[in-house]
């Protein structure tokens, strides 16, 4: 489903952190989104499957959100990084997760395109991060993410191998 | 994945717009969400599959955010319904999509558990219909919906068999 792109955000999540279903790497079912840096902006493309339909030749309004979501993390991570002084891929990144996710549904997004997530921080807090998000179908903006992230809270860590 | 309930308002959408990959009974591979009454509000109850999750352990937020906009979907579809003096049952229920959601992430949410969407109509325009979602986890609210529906446009209109 992805349109692979090297390298990819998600590629330098910790291993015990890349199992997410949207963006997780090693989850054999999941989507596989990946998350790329272009200039100042975040950019990830992805066809949707068939089966990701709402009403018949549309997508399905999950699936949009789900991608905003987790292109909002790879966004939240990269900027992160950047800001840490590093460039991408000189190890892992930091994992956030979505405090609070909007997302506006402009026009009805047809089945059979790629799609293009576009993403960059609007707001930088000490701890909160704000994402907004672009989802572009054939050319036309057609949803509209604004995504709060957060770092990963200690309870949610798993033991690292 | 969902627990069966009888009747669910799923399953009185028009053949030809039930093939949502959330809720559609018709998509063979989609989620299978089924929302029923139960007194005021519409409940749903659904045990997310072991690939959906987000860091080990925990729910993925796009599943959320997709049952919380389905089942809101399901619950104008049946306020309007009863609106107009009809009973669950009647026919067919008019469709509703998603003009906007939001969701808050209250708490994780731990995988292996049957979460819990109950919600009600908080406002309702001539057109327009407030839906707020609260999902339960383990007898915990872990996140919550605000959904705003309006009846689908006549441009998403499949042509009836």
């Amino acid at each position: 489903m992805p349109h692979r792109q090297r390298p990819f955000i998600q590629q330098f999540y910790p291993d015990d952190h890349a199992w997410c279903y949207g963006c997780g790497r090693l989850n054999d079912q999941g989507l596989h989104l990946e998350s790329a840096w272009e200039g100042d902006e975040v950019v990830a493309r992805v066809t949707p499957r068939p089966e990701h339909m709402s009403i018949p030749g549309y997508v399905y309004g999950g699936l949009i959100a789900a991608l905003i979501d987790c292109h909002a993390m790879a966004t939240a991570a990269a900027h992160a990084d950047r800001l840490a002084g590093r460039h991408l891929g000189d190890g892992e990144v930091p994992r956030y997760v979505t405090a609070a996710l909007t997302v506006d549904y402009l026009h009805p997004t047809p089945l059979g395109n790629e799609l293009v997530l576009r993403a960059r921080v609007r707001e930088a807090g000490r701890r909160k991060l704000v994402v907004e998000v672009a989802l572009e179908c054939a050319g036309r903006e057609t949803a509209r993410g604004d995504v709060v992230a957060v770092p990963i809270p200690e309870g949610m860590l798993a033991p690292r191998t």
